[in-house]
């Protein structure tokens, strides 16, 4: 299994159809040859019902976009992270703005992560939530101002004190954690500037999903992260 | 794609791992040996990270256990119907009682279903709420009291009169939909008295996925149902 | 305890300013006072909070907004019937688009609201589940068309085939229950239009709360009904 | 409006019929003889229908045991911090383990209760979680093991290393905050090992609401702080 390495891009496929079933296979292939090419880690985040297919077509990490609190059992309709790790991941986003949890559960999920041997990444809304979130001790903390997810706003380069006053009150708590930065993120210079905001890299979606060329978009991503 | 067709088994897998990864497949084997050895309808309900291995695997239909509310877009971590169906599915559970909906929920799911040509399984703690669900007009509606899930003692001879009581007042609102009982079903007596109440068959989890020999009780509700 | 009584003007107070502490006493005493005036049923549902205060000031029968299903216990922050109950509500809304509920707490509200003697207000989007809810047998229905609430554009003038479908589905399995109609309704014309539609009343919100003069509309609508 | 005030002793009314009602208002007047009697902060947390009665009816501290993270408007059956202020109400229990909310929600009560200088007691399971409270910077948070609650076994004696693994954790991340320890508190050694080990008091519930003789039990706690 690869592990998680800094600098970073996690593209998240969310529940597009242009990274659904077939395509999902497509954009993953994509993002390994842009990892292959770079040699900076890249890892993506499909739906759970194509976990399996891209897992097996791919060898950067795959993550699921959410798993839930649970222990093997009588629990239909759940997500359980034995059933997600057998499929092919290496770790999950947890906490999505998209999947917002309850404290309890972003607790259990991070301990469930770790027994399992699988990378947490705990996504946050703002600095605070993100220093709470830095208490818990997951690998990777990733701060997206909500309002400016999907829109194509860099938060890099619109809002830089949400990412740098990030750093900074998640450093006070936890030296160890990585953090990225993501919502709106679509172009190379985006992620050179969150690089220089202090962040280890990227969570990103429409910035590659919808892209008209994903491959170009990663490999810009991934060359200013080589910067 | 295989109908749906009565007298049926369903059999979910839950989030055992009895019935996880390699063993999700395996269970599923054994389902689709039993349907082409009976002729009975049989279909499994594995987690969502093995459901494109099992769909691979088997030709009878392979269900979701859940799925969420949403079109294809930005929804991080929700389970879309078109992603599922993809990934080989033909219908979904609904409601169960250990990932219960919101109304409106149960109501968009039973539609979006019906958009996408797939299989409504609503499950109902209880004859009113059968009723209520009737009026949706999903497919199937599978009644199960959840206090006898899991225990081993069958709601068709425990509680007859949920089940008689679930056909009478679902038949008043609905005459086409498939009606199930579930509940502690675990031999294939069970299963005959859950026909002999009016029921088009059983919803089944723990009873065959922790049993010994899967196979054998499996055939063994089979041939109840042929009689 | 006055007796639930066709037809009725059931005003939500919601949660705006405008009907908040003492001015939530002064808009029910306004209400009362056009009760009393035209003899025609109107009930107020204030916030929880305001609730005993509402209920010393005015003999007109008083909600609240939403009820939790619990007995009395170890339930932190919810909402007990027996609380409501004590502190003078004859009954609650249930389900409100604002405040939707998984199916089986529906029904189970419904059945502690008949415990308690209380009236239930199950509020649905559509007609669909209008008839699912009418299978749960509360004492009274409210079909609000969600993208309406709020707007001014009446559902019984804007959707007129919404509240008859409604009347139509919920009457094929409920003879007795009350049917409200709700969404946009601001003047005394709407109010005649949905009762000519086949309802017995209005839920209503901000075309009072946010009036000038919420007595006037009140008044208004108090006289469209006694035509 | 009464500051808050270490030590003290937060009394949780939960949903118990013992505290329900013209007995809210009772229990609450206990606690506050006790109050003024020793000159220890006591506050009670009664359910929202009660809590104008208790706040007319006393002078000590009275707290919401749960409001919604919303703004006036179109919310019903949501609790608005404006409409539980204007109830009298100081402050307000958030996340209490019978009530878990998602993080962003606690993050934004923590800021409502702040802009409409009110008390806010943010409850956490464990030491981890408490420290990550820690960061969104409450006035109070109160460490209770959800698997002690209402069982009589003392938190402070059964499970000192949760508390003073609390305090040590909180205390990395916030020298203000107040911590309070909770869960199977019912006499006054509890109370005085949970200072003991750093607390600044105690959140109770069933070991003073379900009491016999709840005026000296509250007392003998009172008199464990003044030592």
């Amino acid at each position: 299994m690869v592990r998680f390495r800094e600098p970073a891009i996690v593209v998240n496929f969310k529940t597009y159809l242009e990274a659904t079933g077939k395509r999902a296979v497509e954009l993953a292939k994509k993002a390994e040859k842009v990892s292959n090419e770079t040699n900076v880690y890249v890892a993506v985040a499909p739906q759970l019902a194509d976990l399996s297919a891209v897992a097996q077509a791919v060898e950067i990490p795959v993550f699921a976009q959410h798993v839930d609190p649970i222990k093997p059992g009588a629990y239909t309709g759940h997500i359980l992270a034995e059933s997600v790790k057998k499929a092919g991941a290496s770790g999950t986003l947890i906490n999505h703005s998209e999947k917002q949890l309850k404290l309890w559960v972003i607790d259990k999920l991070v301990r469930i992560m770790r027994e399992n041997e699988m990378v947490s990444v705990v996504c946050a809304n703002n600095s605070t939530i993100s220093a709470a979130v830095a208490s818990m001790k997951p690998n990777v903390i990733a701060v997206e101002p909500p309002e400016l997810i999907g829109t194509g706003i860099p938060v890099s380069k619109a809002q830089p004190q949400v990412v740098s006053g990030t750093v900074k009150l998640v450093r006070e708590v936890n030296k160890k954690v990585t953090i990225l930065c993501g919502a709106g993120i679509s172009r190379g210079e985006d992620v050179a500037a969150a690089l220089k905001l202090g962040t280890q890299g990227v969570l990103v979606a429409s910035g590659i999903v919808k892209a008209k060329d994903p491959y170009t978009i990663m490999r810009e991503f991934a060359e200013a992260m080589k910067r």
